[in-house]
């Protein structure tokens, strides 16, 4: 059995990105939950990555880190888990779109943290993190247009791409950016409602802990 | 045959990785090269990806963006190309690593961004690029002592987690962050004395161009 290490289930956008592929693709894990900027934290990441970051994916005493190679790790073993799309093109356009979401869309990061049981509507967004979120829009339509048959996600079934979106799904709820109807709305609703999804959006409403490092914008709750 | 659309030799970090793979890789390919920062750079790429950024590798009109999406495809499709290590430990420490030199070191490459014609010993480090780099240089050590057997790679044989290090190796030359002698500079050695890499240092000096945007320590030449 896998043992997931994450971080506070309010703020890991990383972390939530393999624990949704592993929870939505049925492949059983254990979850170790630390909470983020704390001496336990960096004490129990220190002997199993350089990174000293969430997730880190144990498979007995081996470590595999960092959100993507994770789901890599995790689609080779699990075939049948089907993480990434079937057909050689639709998967190598899964990896372009999940890899520039894991080394990109800076200003969307840093000025719209995941935050997931705040609601901060009235928020300042920077042109920069503007351009990020119809960047994001953009994706999510012209994706579901070209692969998105057979689905309510990306490439029609859920694949990993999906759960490097999931978090900015979360960020546009917390900070107001959606629309009441169409593609993009209809895209969000299908991340929103997947059981998994759920369950991780109710343990992060239940921690109660208010992190000032990942809450740019206030200085108590 | 590919083609592989890069940026300056000189500067851009993002282009040589997926170059170097698919050269040492044996995996034929046209290069397309073109100037950052240009009108002409952005019209190229716009109708190829949303994300605005080489590398992109064009499998006829198919377009693959992303350094780490690129290495991926390309190792998918090229077996004998061996980009990845056989072992599947193996391989899942190399895309551990890949992927946080894909995502992180942010101190290191702003700090310290590619410039291969360049010899700046003396520039100011600052601590958190100076532990970027120490993190580096233990990554190197500690991966070749684990995994380094049967070559001079970081997994023995060539990687892509090599090709995700070689513009580090670079800047590391550039900015004077070196040893005599030991691991790491024989890990440096190793990486510049591919005849790949020896073909691209040669190009980038060749270019003359000086791009202000990637010289956030001097004005001029």
């Amino acid at each position: 059995m896998y043992t997931l290490l994450i971080g506070n289930k309010n703020y890991s956008s990383w972390s939530l990105r393999p624990w949704l592929a592993l929870s939505v693709g049925g492949v059983p894990f254990k979850e170790e939950k630390l909470t983020l900027f704390t001496p336990e934290f960096a004490a129990r990441l220190a002997p199993l990555t350089p990174a000293g970051t969430v997730p880190v994916l144990l498979d007995g005493d081996f470590a595999v880190w960092d959100s993507l190679a994770i789901c890599e790790y995790v689609a080779e073993r699990h075939p049948q888990a089907r993480l990434w799309p079937a057909d050689p093109r639709a998967r190598a356009r899964a990896r372009s779109l999940t890899a520039q979401m894991h080394s990109g869309f800076g200003a969307l990061r840093n000025v719209l943290p995941m935050n997931i049981e705040a609601l901060l509507p009235g928020i300042d967004i920077t042109p920069a993190a503007q351009q990020d979120i119809s960047r994001v829009q953009a994706i999510w339509q012209d994706t579901r247009a070209e692969y998105g048959q057979g689905g309510p996600f990306l490439f029609g079934a859920f694949s990993i791409a999906d759960a490097f979106f999931a978090p900015v799904v979360s960020r546009f709820i917390t900070y107001g950016v959606t629309a009441a109807a169409g593609p993009v709305r209809e895209y969000m609703d299908a991340i929103l409602s997947l059981p998994a999804m759920q369950a991780w959006i109710r343990d992060a409403k239940a921690e109660g802990i208010f992190l000032p490092p990942d809450e740019p914008y206030r200085t108590q709750r």
